[in-house]
């Protein structure tokens, strides 16, 4: 990621019995080839056919060849491109080279160069190179937005989204200031976007950086990914201001399950939706492939491990390969950890190469587990290795679904391919009889790791219905893990948006629990600091805290939830939504709510939540009808966010990371949560004291603990007061950096019901239509 | 899949008060859509800016006003283009249109349309008939070769392949004559052709088909892919005709445990090797996604059978949504096998209903199984649903790798997405307590695996070091599935290739096992007829099957592979070298044998195998060179090949599917392997009986046997003969469409050594460079 400066000329001058396929294949390494910024073409005559002239890319042409061959530089541009000032400082720099002019040098195969052709082309170097030199810098936005009819009734997700052709994915690269080889397709509507971007912007300002978090959510949801999509295209369609969302990739396990896709909904998606919710680019699979990788390596080195002697161990670890043994970088990194700087294999002791052949893993204590991408419930527990072969070394383990893998929670928060490999290398799978952390590198495999996620790290373009960007990156749990985008995607697309932009992200949960793990762990981790919360409500949450009944899904809505209810509301309001507000405040940022208007909406019901947003300390507060009206729909949203992001921001974190791990759990748990207290099992104290032992005390901390109420207890709505917070049990996630309590049980694999969504799900083989898909 | 013959050309007409947005918005809908096939532009004057005409793509620009614009149409062209009868017969055609003429009637807001534009226009016309007509058609290939300068010693294949740049994909798709809308790149070095391909090239004559099958090999393999690319890196790079190399993906799982990648080896490989070996396009992470959803599907339903009443059951799975009950289309089909007309859900009888919700699925009887694309073995037993949540509804179930999925098998087998969609629609995953076959469409999930597959199904485009095509293109099992690569890829391959052209697919195994499955499936399923078999060979496995020591994987090679032995070779030759020519004439397919050679393979030896094969019937045989010189020393195998694919070839069937199970299994042992008879274990006898009774009888057989013998024990090189075949158990992939008699234990789960390949697999963070892959 190195940055290169300086501009690279390469000349083509082969032998006279080259072919033309030849020269074309050198011709198309250059055009290929990133190191080189311009091409010479000196060659005999003869070889210039026009094959060979249309190979070389126009941007890399110094020579100008290709213009030459149609004849229109020659004839038209002199008296305009080409200045008397110009062509005398070439004709200067011409004779100053003299005998060392590499024109000069190797044009001896050509017909005569005479001073126009020479001038011809320094000017042609001298475009060549601003053409470079303007590659580097950025590029103002020229997006073109599609055009949104939206109707009523709002038809069902996947008919809206096939209704609109997006951009080609190029077209829409091209728009944002991306360059060619900074992005790779991935058939027409998505394509990966390189981390080299970061270092040709490097000096490029951010744009403005906008949260979009939640109140404490009815078990429905209430859609936070539909105001940020609609919020963006609102910004760039609308106000015609370069905007980006960035989203996280969705499992692909609940598609099928109970909850549907997640790419937004109604006339605020991310399109095309199906692609969005399948495979998509395929970093998921690379993370089960990853985390799966991991966990075979476990079980197998127990095994030999368990069948073997440290002799044989080490003549199979370290084997003689043509007569030398030799370790590999990888093995050398745990001799380091081993305290051994020996690197010669012959020459360690007895006691060495035992204490280097034995990760000594204790089974009990392995807390890696297997994941897929599926909704499997009967995977929650399971007994492998009762295969004969497996000579009676079964165990007790689980598979998790795939996004609550530790992989992808590295993938959200590394900030470049050498940091996830670090964390790769170092994510902690359990530990030694005799307690000793044992890593992925010990295993030796954090360098398979690193290979099989090359392309996740890639950020994913896609396009809202009306054509704004989206990067769609990564989708870590938001209670095991922090439950943001990448930190990646972020960067990338402030460095796009320019400074006047704006790039909208994703908390998960409800405030207390996604934006609080956005301010502590991930802009800790990334740098970046946020300019505006937009906190989303609904009449719906605030009725429900208000003390309305109990909402859940697949139950018909009690009728408080549908007709005009204004008490519910203001309690409503005046308990959860002001403490949501609150907690934003703690961390010193602006807050603009959103709410997320349903039909049932009375006006009186939304006047009355803007009305008191505001009297509880929102900059502002705003109805949104996106879902029913796309970007046109949050237009008023995104004047409140524009406006907001021009007041100062005094961004803070809520702890400093030298805190005392129980302290740093104290502070989230009274000032964010409310509680009176934590209270701290026994094995939680001894976990915080192995975790002290270790080094992991300064890792910032990824609460555990249920989205639907402010403190442990899901049915506490509202603000929940004098209560205290058990902390059953404590974990780490040392690769992505963060201690992770737990309060209460966390499900890390969900369930597929009696009748799954699998059911209406439909391919038509003719015209290759999904349909079922919401 | 349907054909669409005829022309369709619209005209864009919008409103005077259009922005120039919406109109450009319109044009690149029509732009991008397949069935436009030419768009006029009726437009107001102001409205026809710049932007909007070059948004137009001139290949649909039926007005020619790109041209126009740029003034070269009206002073370059008239002359040569438009002749004067043309002219003529356009001004006829107007003329008789008179009033009706949709130029007139939609050209009023335009200045006036003289005769000389009307023309114009109609030239144009003729012009965008002529060129969609052209795009129909096939077109010849301009294959650009890169070229090769062999290193000696080779380098590693990871050097080697690192060292070639790879032709951008997008331009090799337009070399080898692919539209521009029949790829879908992803990223810059694979491609995904799209079937519709099919359609377009249906009367374009196929190409030569040839086979590359090998004799029976040693544990360590005899490089039968790297004779496929070879071969065509020498048929089209030096003999410059059209080839194309069809190749199966290989799992994941193995290049990260002993076998390394598979993209061949040495100068015969296809690049990039590491896109090769990792992730490719996502189909194996789509094959184990969909079949673990019926994994997931099977386990939740006999759960929620075992804890529901069926009135429960029917109401979750018929739910009244806004009031109404329907069945879903895929319960229709249900119904349907049971023989229930009724589709009114409130008209079943409570014996309808209790038939409908149950699936009564024995759960002894599953036989679906979980994969992964890791080798696991930890995961060859386990026992699932231990969960409190699971209710004591435990199961001893396993894992396989991912590619011996019977989706894998269908992916192969399938010839459209239709067909594709009934094979996963009626895959059977156990049977009912009542003896019934339950099939994934009774589970209700199949329309959501053809949904997972949509992308699979395409074809994977690349190219060897020598920049010929490659499709790679699904990888099912060798021994409990056939072992080939995709019917598609091939037909796809044959119709680009065009008749002159030569299309090189390949069998896994030895030709006793992957070509008799070539020949009795494979093409049994796609109606393809081969016109050659190159059978490989070696000096190494000639040696051990004349009689030569035990060869195994990490030990190393005994004194009489190495040195010169050619009594070992003579008898190689006479038996199972011998034996494999004859069953490939069993099939009436002419055979050249292509010896491979190594460098310890003397001149005496590479004569003899060759004249030994000649002998023994073969068209030709030669040695090759592949690995050490690329396509270079494969050119005596091409033209041995292209001459043996002039000789007739007589392909035929081993056996009609009339034939009884037992008589296939019977004429297979006795003809191919050489075995006196068959013995049928009680399981297996009662297994066919069932088959039958189920009506599973006209299935063809696909032998699960070792592939390291032509009998069924290992140990028996050459031409064994004098055994019975046990037949120990018979299975069947209902879905492929084959049934699978088990000869021995079959390991669908490999297992990871002590010192596994990803020790030496590593990523340079900064150069994004690969290492340790082989």
């Amino acid at each position: 990621m190195a940055g290169k400066i300086g501009l690279n000329i390469t000349q083509i001058c082969l032998p006279r019995e080259c072919t033309e396929d030849e020269i074309i294949e050198e011709v198309l390494k250059l055009n290929e080839d990133p190191r080189v910024h311009g091409v010479y073409l000196h060659l005999p005559p003869a070889s210039l056919t026009s094959r060979v002239l249309n190979t070389l890319r126009p941007e890399k042409d110094v020579d100008g060849v290709s213009d030459l061959n149609v004849g229109r530089l020659v004839r038209g541009d002199m008296s305009q491109g080409f200045t008397p000032p110009l062509a005398n400082a070439v004709m200067e720099l011409l004779a100053r080279h003299g005998e060392q002019s590499p024109i000069q040098n190797h044009g001896r195969e050509m017909s005569g160069v005479g001073p126009l052709t020479a001038a011809l082309r320094m000017r042609n170097v001298v475009q060549s190179s601003s053409r470079w030199a303007q590659g580097q810098q950025y590029r103002p936005w020229t997006l073109r937005s599609l055009k949104l009819q939206p109707l009523s009734p709002v038809p069902s997700d996947i008919e809206i989204s096939r209704a609109q052709t997006p951009k080609p994915v190029d077209q829409l690269a091209q728009e944002i200031g991306l360059l060619q080889e900074e992005t790779e397709a991935y058939g027409r509507t998505k394509a990966k976007v390189r981390l080299s971007l970061l270092d040709r912007l490097r000096e490029q300002p951010d744009g403005k950086y906008v949260l979009v978090a939640g109140i404490t959510p009815t078990p429905l949801g209430e859609g936070k990914s539909t105001v940020v999509i609609g919020l963006v295209q609102a910004l760039s369609a609308h106000l015609k201001l370069n905007s980006f969302a960035c989203l996280r990739q969705p499992s692909q396990g609940p598609t099928f399950g109970v909850k549907g896709g997640a790419a937004g909904g109604g006339y605020a998606q991310v399109i095309p939706m199906e692609e969005f919710n399948l495979h998509l680019t395929g970093d998921i699979h690379a993370i089960t492939a990853a985390n799966n990788l991991v966990a075979a390596a476990i079980d197998a080195r127990m095994l030999h491990e368990a069948t073997q002697t440290d002799k044989a161990l080490y003549s199979r670890l370290v084997p003689s390969v043509n007569g030398v043994r030799r370790f590999s970088p990888i093995q050398i990194a745990r001799l380091c950890r081993l305290g051994i700087s020996e690197i010669d294999p012959r020459a360690l002791t007895p006691q060495e190469v035992s204490s280097f052949v034995r990760l000594d893993l204790d089974p009990a204590k392995v807390t890696w587990q297997r994941v897929v991408d599926t909704n499997d419930r009967f995977l929650r527990k399971i007994t492998v290795g009762q295969a004969s072969t497996e000579k009676g070394h079964v165990r007790e383990t689980q598979f998790d679904i795939a996004v609550a893998s530790e992989i992808m929670a590295i993938l959200a928060l590394a900030d470049g391919l050498g940091d996830m490999k670090t964390r790769l290398g170092r994510m902690v799978v359990g530990s030694s009889r005799s307690g000793q952390p044992i890593t992925a590198e010990d295993l030796g495999v954090s360098g398979a790791l690193a290979v099989l996620m090359k392309d996740a790290i890639k950020p994913t373009l896609m396009q809202t219905l009306e054509g704004s960007p989206v990067f769609v990156h990564a989708g870590p749990f938001a209670n095991i893990a922090h439950g943001n985008s990448s930190v990646l995607a972020d960067k990338l697309a402030l460095k796009l948006v320019g400074e006047d932009g704006f790039v909208v992200t994703e908390a998960g949960f409800g405030a207390d629990i996604g934006m609080e793990k956005f301010f502590n762990i991930k802009c800790r981790a990334s740098g970046l600091r946020p300019n505006v919360v937009v906190l989303v409500a609904t009449v719906r949450a605030l009725k429900m805290h208000g003390g309305g009944p109990n909402v859940s899904a697949g139950s018909p809505l009690p009728r408080e939830y549908i007709d005009e209810n204004l008490s519910l509301v203001t309690k409503g309001c005046s308990s959860n939504l002001r403490k949501q507000i609150q907690i934003a405040h703690l961390f010193g940022v602006p807050v603009v709510v959103a709410l997320n208007v349903f039909k049932t909406d009375t006006q009186a019901e939304i006047d009355l939540v803007c009305q008191m947003a505001k009297e509880s300390g929102a900059a502002d507060a705003v109805p949104c009808h996106h879902w029913a009206r796309g970007g046109r729909g949050s237009v008023d949203l995104a004047q409140a966010v524009k406006q907001a992001s021009s007041q100062p921001s005094h961004f803070q974190f809520l702890y400093s990371q030298e805190t005392p791990i129980v302290e740093k759990i104290r502070m989230i748990a009274q000032k964010v949560y409310g509680a009176d207290d934590i209270e701290l099992s026994p094995e939680a104290q001894a976990k915080i004291d192995y975790y002290n032992q270790q080094g992991y005390g300064k890792l910032p901390i990824c609460m555990a603990k249920t989205h639907l109420s402010l403190s442990h207890l899901p049915e506490k709505k509202g603000t929940p007061t004098g209560f205290t917070l058990p902390i059953r049990d404590i974990r780490a996630s040392i690769g992505a950096g963060f201690i992770y309590p737990l309060v209460g049980t966390m499900s890390t694999m969900p369930g597929l019901p009696t009748r799954p969504c699998f059911y209406d799900i439909d391919l038509d083989p003719v015209t290759e239509e999904i349909t079922g898909l919401f």
